[in-house]
């Protein structure tokens, strides 16, 4: 991904505010348009994705366009100043392309989708690329130079795959291309497994659960297959508008395609944030983390550069079991955290109802009724007025000498591989966790892939790697040697890029910079106790009382490093559990077990202290308060909020002010769900 | 549904009392059926459903009617006075037909069924339409005279959809004459949401279930296809045999079919309940509360008329997860219970244990070892009796002062819609809730659709009536100003009849009759406490104390009405909650949360005795007690019964006599399970 | 069965120890081949399974065989005495051939399978027939002379079914030869219920779920054609290597084939057994008990002849929701219980983990680092060396007294039809619950089918006999009057072989036998509290205190019987609940509710007592001991496992000495999980 841009819209030197914008639902009704831009000035709103599932109305019949409703949108967006993030419109294939073309929808197990819902095209049909491309060709030309053009969004939501024949015989190419030749597949595949041997490429032709290495190269190749769509996609615009910087919305964790291969089509990176806000038997401050971990995920996927919150909710979503409207202040905190995580501003899902189906019900800033005295429009427009008097400040990268590794091989390989434990492997929430540790003492973490530079950091965790790519364990070693330290888990380094197991003893090519090697392991069921208890050398390095484990429990043998805590019960009490071994001028954590969350707090959060890791505030944050920095020096601003669910003080000491008013701020009260914005004084 | 009758088949003046019968399955053993008849006597049964499933047996092989054996059944019948309820076969197709016409076995999703169980045929296929007439007519020409045949049993059980290509093009045809034109279905679907406006009618192939107008016109279209094919079933019927009502066995709530639609077809109504008696984790006088509902929600359909209830099981069904036998005194109780809400006997699935397939050990009046020793055989005798002393006195029709509203197209409107809550909606639970406090107070009520007339009521409850049918708002204004008392719930007017919301704020166009408007509406999980507390206002009506509330709160406006309660936790502490408006001579109540049983019982209850509405006993019934009155005057009858699961005294006073003894009654003792029908005295 | 062989192996004195073994899947590392007999050596491992899905290795391409790597396998396994198990490769057909003919793949509702997985050709198809003949044939050809090979592995695990147009063929084919003409069908299948007559052959082509005659025929269809498939497969090899014995690996009580009738195909029963030690929310001991009737039922499929432990894991298996590795010494003690249940030896799956796939995670005796100092290989290797001691010991087989009856079709009687209750049926814990009593005090059982000779046993337990075969009920009363104790429980006697209710009052032909009626049975949910109280006479059988029921209750009525328990609650309090009946010189008892364990061993322990059945042990075990008996006399062994979680002692007196080492023992003092080989002193 190419860095083109400080700030996300060429030459718009505001905090993007505005969210998707669906007129072309009541074009019939041109007052709401008029409406829609009066509510907009009044909630500070400047960019508006618009398009996102036009196509039926951009071709009505097929090669027939019709641009003049955009056009007009488009102006009226650029009398007012706003920014159009322009859509493709293949989020949403037409009725009549459908029925004409039946190879643009999808197949699994041999049948074809009817025409319903959205995003269910085939990624492979060239006649559905066709479309694409001159749709999107013609969208280009027709404006190009339109001064509301900001930048587009190409399609919606990417997800899912296509099982017809065409998607079957590329799948096949590209196989052709990874390994070369059907002996190298058989290899690689490890296929003498249950006499799977392919004796002809057409004998690929079907997915099998239990080849897992066929089933990790499906998912690569959906996740290439998509890439390639997107440039396909993207070709046009890239010739007719070099100028205008590309994006599509990610999902966060979504299990179906490897946004780190995605984003290299990119220009800049947004995703689509709807957290669980006041959830049902949980705390505000959980999801706070998650959502914390979820920002720092996709910056990761765009090298840390500056980013958008492309869609989010102002108040409920209407697709969960259950979604309570955000609650006073929740707006603002959560919309403060996504900029203090690099956001270049808020958008979201939907700037106004739709009258009818199944997102009619879905939380917008501007309700059925069209008023502006709700509370949801007021703290929109309130956050507007923040966003306003912030803009100018904000565009600082935020800088982080901390990384967790999250890499979709490695949550395939643990979600679709057949181990002693098949329940509660929660490879998302461990890193999770492993994150928390370093996200509540306000230390920036970049969540980034394996094959990332690590060079960059002085503390990496890698939560449950089972998977290695090649040439990792060597980069892991030389960045230890260099003076980092490397915390890794259980389950780390036992199957490489093929999914087949390493020989030489588990943690596999890490064994050595370990010290360590985990030849058996413990699944205990939820009535079983098992305990932690740290040696005098784990008491040394803050390990303290009694760690309950659960899930995984692997007994070490410590080869060559140094035991910082051991199992107190069952028949393998007094085993290592967590060690560390000094290599060259770093460290190499190993921690065998699944603790609770005081045991990575006490771990990761203990390196961080003794490694000086910097926060963003250089004071111990109450329980409940996050805070992000963005820049560096006197650039340097602090976003605190307060999920806590109460009040909540902060003694900052001389030397702040708050970023929105200039007042100096020497004793921070923040009330429940408050959100501040700090600058030096 | 004309009136042509004042009991249910011409000319027999008793109760019905029988069931479903099935002596095609043992045709090889004679002395089987008369051992039947035997039993038959024994048990006071005079009504018989033949031929249900009885195709095969009629038509062997196609075109070769075989009548021999039915014309013995209905011959011996008439020997002992009893009556036919004759079936139509159409609910089990033979196998003949379903092998030479594929088209008579339902499609879903491309694949046609195979030739398995039962109700399962294309109601479209002109095929089926012709076999069908063909053999009612052969049916009605051969019995129009004979003496047993009392009544036509419609099919079985109507049920399902079919989605072949036949009944594609009938719900285009139907979708043309509805909406008239493409443009006009574009606009009511709102297809404008995801681009799926359709330009071709071809276009139209496939159930989106995003789409919710169109899932909504859907169910319509499958309710109006059945009835069109029950007219069609029924039409040499009506024309050989025209004096001889037609029926078919409704299934209370089934969420399949609009009932309200198909009534309009029927002569009476009839319905097949199974209520869990004896429940696990739950109580018999639940049971007994929503059986009332579902047998006021049937009578209703009728339009008040009485009817008929076609199937119960004696003892234990076994098609249930779980179905314990009535237990000694049940079924007597809850055989009164229905007689009491209308209807004109009782009848049984099933008279005899079919020796094997999936109902051999379904409950029945005479089992495997054909014994008239059985306790469930002496109860079901018992019954008998009592039916029999009871005949001539029952037959006058229920008559409400009240209506609980519900309807079909609002069940599918919440149930498929996606909103901020897609659990615990529970229209079903709510409207029973909110039946309950008149039905334990012996209040009749009529369980009515929301285009029934209104005019005949004091009190109307509206719960959830999220879509409004057009005409609606107005005529509940209309019912308010001539005196009316209304209550509607949260959820209230927030669809139109296409499942497009109202645009001028929440209930709609309701807002101004009830004077408050629903800008938000919180979702709590369970664990949130939140509580009403009443106003003055609100105390001086009747409520008191705290009320729970859960699963809905919506945040009220008052623009124009009293507030009886607020909300007393949560950020909107104080909120309004429960409001009342006077309009005109009426009330127009509005309840923005779900409260507990209790509130429902002071609102409902509280305006119930205010209204001085009706009760079956002039007293207050213990609680288990229930009491419905059919008639008026001196011939009156109360049905009284006792499911509190322990004994009950009534102090009826003076005036009173047991209708089976004509021994006078001051004071009432109901052992548990107790039943009985008291008159005038 | 025919009875070959006193050994399994002709000429191999050595209980088997070893597994499967999949060297194609590492033959281009021919240092591993070389590795693996090392380290076979060191474990004691004399006997390994090969070429179970080797198909694609064997016949890489359509009539092309390589039979070179094998001709190495076996030379080499026979360089070291060691025996192949030699698989015949049916079990995972080649990518080439599902490709060229499909109709080798299974086809589920007109739907063909792609290929994936294994276990799944259809066993119909002429072709996949034809290749199985031909492969088979030129391995026995090959190895027929081979020093190495031991005994034949008959493809894999046979299960599942299909649904193909020439499975259908075969099924109609299969009902003409049983039921003879189409009206006998009719009869047998009571099609007249819901109108299913059948006019012609062809008719029948769809599984009908409600037709419950239908079900059952198609389930024993599915296993004759499965055992016509294993016929097929062994011709050649019965042909060329008469003397080598068959067998093919079951799976416990599987409920896809009735492993009666394919035992009739083989020369030895072997079975895959993978008890859930250390089981989640369980304990050990309940795991062990399972596992001894599952090895009993296995024995009795064998007709109480020596079998094979063909698979078990030596740690834990990667295929359930959460495997705990076996613990320390409980792979001696469940290996050892295994023998003493008659198993001639103890191999496992596997010998070593694949590199890939789904098994790689699985259990091994080696693993992935080759090492042989894994606690594991330890512990299997110290067992190797236990049974090489006992290996010339050990042969005789198990002599039991008591029977429990177990029958694939009342499973499928009892699982596929609709009753009262569709929950908790629970016929195989039933059957394992009324198997405990007598295994707990070391008393041998077989487990057999009703068509078993019973003349040999002394006590007979058939619980919930739902389906009696013609002719049982006259063996079970032959059986009582010549002496022996027959003891039943509720659901008894309900459905003859066709899935027809008896006519005649449950227990249907047993009536007499047990002088009882069932007309009655109360199902109570869980809350509902039920008790059984003893009579004087039950009393003075043993029965005492008060036995809590769930479940089912029978409400009996004793026409000639004692009645040694009633309900004590319930509107039924009082009436029978557990009878017995003096007939001729034995007795028959009938316990009409499911009441705990207390009952079932009050019951059956209290007749095991009184009948003096004889026990491994002459003394009262701990609780948690097991103990089993081989052989009788001089020659007698006794396994003893302590499965108590905790140490508990024995005190044996004079007479024993142990097994192994040869030394005397008067008190036995067990560990956890330790277990010993007993011998006469």
């Amino acid at each position: 991904m190419p860095a083109r841009h400080r700030n996300i819209v060429p030459g718009f030197p505001h905090l993007l505010h505005g969210g998707d914008w669906n007129p072309d639902q009541w074009l019939d009704r041109p007052e709401v348009i008029e409406q829609d831009h009066q509510l907009m000035s009044e909630a500070g709103v400047n960019a508006l994705s618009v398009g996102i599932f036009a196509w039926a109305a951009l071709e009505p019949e097929e090669g027939r366009y019709e641009f003049a409703w955009l056009d007009a949108i488009l102006d009226r967006l650029a009398k007012d100043g706003r920014k159009a993030i322009l859509a493709t419109p293949s989020g949403s294939k037409p009725a009549w392309m459908s029925l004409k073309y039946p190879e643009v929808r999808r197949m699994h197990n041999g049948v074809r989708e009817p025409h319903h819902t959205r995003h269910n095209h085939c990624y492979t049909a060239p006649v559905y690329r066709a479309k694409v491309a001159a749709i999107n060709r013609a969208l280009a030309e027709r404006y190009a130079r339109h001064p509301a053009l900001g930048a587009w969004h190409l399609s919606n939501e990417y997800g899912g795959d296509c099982q017809c024949p065409l998607c079957w015989d590329a799948f096949r190419a590209w196989l052709q291309r990874r390994h070369g030749s059907l002996a190298e597949l058989n290899r690689a595949w490890y296929t003498a497994f249950w006499g799977h041997t392919f004796s002809a490429w057409a004998e690929v032709n079907a997915l099998d659960r239990t080849m897992h290495a066929m089933t990790l190269d499906w998912r690569r190749f959906v996740s290439d297959q998509t890439a390639d769509f997107i440039r396909a996609e993207a070709a046009p615009l890239r010739r007719l508008t070099p100028q205008i910087p590309l994006t599509t919305n990610f999902m966060g964790t979504y299990p179906g395609l490897d946004y780190h291969r995605l984003a290299q089509e990119l220009d800049f990176i947004s995703w689509d944030a709807y957290p669980d806000w006041h959830p049902a038997g949980g705390d505000d401050l959980d999801t706070a983390a998650h959502t914390g971990f979820n920002h720092d995920l996709m910056r990761g996927c765009g090298g840390g550069k500056p980013w958008v919150l492309m869609e989010s909710t102002p108040s409920s979503v209407n697709w969960k079991k259950l979604s309570r409207p955000k609650q006073p202040g929740m707006h603002r905190a959560a919309s403060l955290q996504a900029v203090g995580h690099g956001s270049e501003g808020v958008l979201y899902f939907q700037w106004r109802k739709g009258r009818g189906c199944s997102e009619k019900f879905h939380g917008a800033v501007v309700d059925h009724d069209g008023r502006s005295d709700h509370r949801v429009f007021r703290e929109v427009a309130a956050l507007g007025a923040t966003l306003g008097r912030l803009g100018a400040a904000v565009g600082a990268p935020v800088v982080a000498q901390a990384a967790v590794l999250y890499d979709w091989d490695v949550a395939w390989a643990i979600d679709e591989g057949q181990m002693q434990r098949n329940c509660d492997k929660d490879y998302i929430a461990t890193a999770m966790d492993h994150h928390r540790p370093l996200w509540r003492r306000g230390i920036a973490v970049d969540v980034v892939s394996q094959r990332a530079d690590l060079a960059r950091y002085r503390l990496v965790v890698a939560p449950m790697a089972l998977l290695l790519h090649p040439g990792v364990a060597e980069r892991l070693e030389s960045f230890v040697r260099a003076g980092g330290v490397l915390v890794a888990t259980y389950l780390t380094g036992q199957v490489d890029h093929n999914d087949q197991c390493f020989l030489g003893g588990f943690p596999g090519p890490l064994r050595a910079l370990f010290g360590v090697r985990a030849p058996e392991m413990d699944t205990p069921p939820d009535h079983v106790v098992q305990t932690l208890a740290p040696t005098a050398a784990g008491t040394a390095l803050g390990l303290s009382g009694s760690y309950p484990t659960r899930h995984f429990d692997e007994l070490l043998v410590a080869e060559d490093a140094e035991v910082l805590a051991t199992y107190a019960h069952e028949w393998y009490a007094g085993t290592p559990a967590v060690t560390r071994r000094t290599v060259g001028a770093g460290e190499a954590w190993y921690i065998g077990a699944r603790g609770d969350r005081r045991l990575a707090d006490d771990v990761v959060g203990g390196i961080a202290a003794r490694l000086g890791l910097e926060r963003a505030l250089d004071l111990p944050l109450p329980e409940g308060v996050a805070a992000q920095a963005r820049g560096t020096g006197a650039d340097r601003l602090v976003f605190v909020e307060n999920f806590a669910g109460a009040p909540r003080t902060l003694a900052l000491g001389p030397g702040w002010r708050d970023a929105e008013s200039g007042a100096p701020l020497a004793e921070l009260a923040l009330a429940r769900y408050d959100a501040r914005v700090l600058a030096r004084a």
